[in-house]
C-alpha cells in the first residue's frame, strides 16, 4: 500500500500536501474510498482519500526501524549525494548532516536552504518507498568546527588507519548508542582535518581492504551496522 | 597509478587492446616513457608505455584481495545491472553469475553474447579503477536448473524467511570457503523457484528489518562478509 508523510491534521481528517495530492490522484490515479498509509508526527495509519484530505480509519503498529546513526557526509555532486540520500534511508539512517570538507568541489554559496530543501524531498520519498515512519533529519550544512559539538560516540572513516579496522570498533559500541560517523570526499580529509576530528573526540576507524568510491562508503557502513545488531 | 588489465604480452612487453591504448593515449594523454601498472594473468606488474606496447619495468607485489563469493543475480534493467556489477567488483566479488529468474523483466532472447561481452567490458574497466588484480567471472547467463550445479555453500536471500538471518550463517561458515549467494529479483522469487533452491542445497536467510531496493541487496551482502572477515 502507498505510504505518505502527512504534516497536517484536524480531527479526523489528514491533508497531505499539494504534491503528494498531485501524487494520489494523477500519478497512482487514486479515487475517492481507495485506502492509503498515513504517517503523522511517526505514528502509522490506514487512511481512506476523500475529496483533499485522507479520513482516519485506524491506527496502525509497526516497529520503528530507524538506526541510531548519524552520517556526517561532504556536500557532494548532485547524482552522488541524491545516491547516498536515497540508500542511506533505505538503510534505517537516523539522520544525515552535510558538510562543507576542504576537498568538497562543489560550493553551496548562498544555496544552502535550496540544497536543504531538496534533499529533503529526496529522504521524505524515499522514507514512503521504504516503509519508514521517520524521515532523516537533515538540519543544515555544517561546518567542520561545528561537528565538535555533536554528541553521542564518534568515528570516522580513515584511509591512512591500519591498526582499528571498523569491526573493532562495533563490536565494543553498545547497539542503542547514538553513533555520529565522518565519511571523507574523494581524495580523503586532508592532514588538518583530521587532526581537528581527533582532537574533538572522533575515532578513526579503517574499513578493510577495498578501495570503495565515496558514495559507496555509506551503504558499507550503514550495512554491517544493521549486520552487527542482528541477534 | 593508472592501471590496465592486458591479455598479451611477447617477452618482456604486454600487448593492450585497441580500446586502452585509446585510453592511454587519448583519455589519460600519457606520453611514451609514462609508468603504468599492468595485470597479466592476474599478476601485477610496472610497465613503461612504448608505441603500441608497454615495457615489462619490474613485477610488483600485491595482496589478492578478491573474496571468494559468487553472487547470482537476475537479468536486471541496465541501469541496475550496471550499478551492481561495478559496486560488486569494488567489493571484491570473485563472480557474477547472471540468471533468467521467472519475475525478470528482462528478455535476453538471442542477445546473450552481446549482453555478457558489455557486462565484461564493465566488470574489466571496474577493477582497474579499485584496483584488483582479477577480474570477475562472468561465464555465461545461466538458467535456474543450471544453479543446481554449483559446489560450494549455497545461500538465497528470502523475504519470507523469519528465523535465520544471515548473521547466524555468516558467523558459522569458514571464510575460506566458496560461497554462492542468489538475489532474486524485485518482486522476489517465486515459490517455485524458491522450493527449487531449498531442494537443491540453497539455505534461505534473511537480511534483516530493512525493506531494500534490489539493487542494494549485493552490496549489502558484499559489505557484510567483508565486514565478517575482518579480524
Amino acid at each position: 500500500m502507498q505510504r505518505y508523510f502527512v504534516a497536517s491534521k484536524e480531527e479526523n481528517v489528514f491533508y497531505p500536501s499539494k504534491e503528494d495530492l498531485h501524487h494520489i490522484y494523477h500519478v497512482m490515479r487514486m479515487k475517492e474510498g481507495d485506502l492509503v498509509e498515513v504517517v503523522y508526527e511517526e505514528e502509522l495509519y490506514l487512511g481512506k482519500i476523500k475529496d483533499n484530505g485522507i479520513i482516519l480509519e485506524k491506527k496502525l503498529s509497526e516497529e520503528n526501524k530507524t538506526s541510531n546513526v548519524i552520517l556526517i557526509i561532504p556536500v557532494l555532486k548532485e547524482a552522488k549525494m541524491d545516491f547516498i540520500l536515497q540508500k542511506a534511508t533505505e538503510l534505517g539512517v537516523y539522520g544525515i548532516y552535510p558538510f562543507k570538507s576542504e576537498r568538497s568541489v562543489v560550493k553551496t554559496d548562498g544555496k544552502d536552504d535550496k540544497k536543504i530543501e531538496r534533499w529533503r524531498k529526496i529522504v521524505k520519498e524515499a522514507s514512503e518507498q521504504s516503509k519508514r515512519v521517520t524521515i532523516p533529519k537533515i538540519p543544515k550544512i555544517f561546518s567542520l568546527q561545528e561537528l565538535k559539538d555533536l554528541d553521542g560516540n564518534k568515528i570516522f572513516c580513515s584511509t591512512t588507519e591500519k591498526e582499528k579496522n571498523v569491526k573493532k570498533y562495533l563490536t565494543k559500541h553498545k547497539k542503542y548508542d547514538k553513533l555520529n560517523i565522518v565519511v571523507g570526499p574523494e581524495g580523503g580529509l586532508s592532514k588538518k582535518e583530521e587532526a581537528f576530528l581527533i582532537d574533538n573526540g572522533f575515532i578513526p576507524v579503517s574499513l578493510g581492504p577495498f578501495i570503495m568510491r565515496v558514495e559507496t562508503v555509506p551503504i558499507f557502513i550503514l550495512s554491517i551496522i544493521s549486520y552487527e545488531s542482528m541477534e
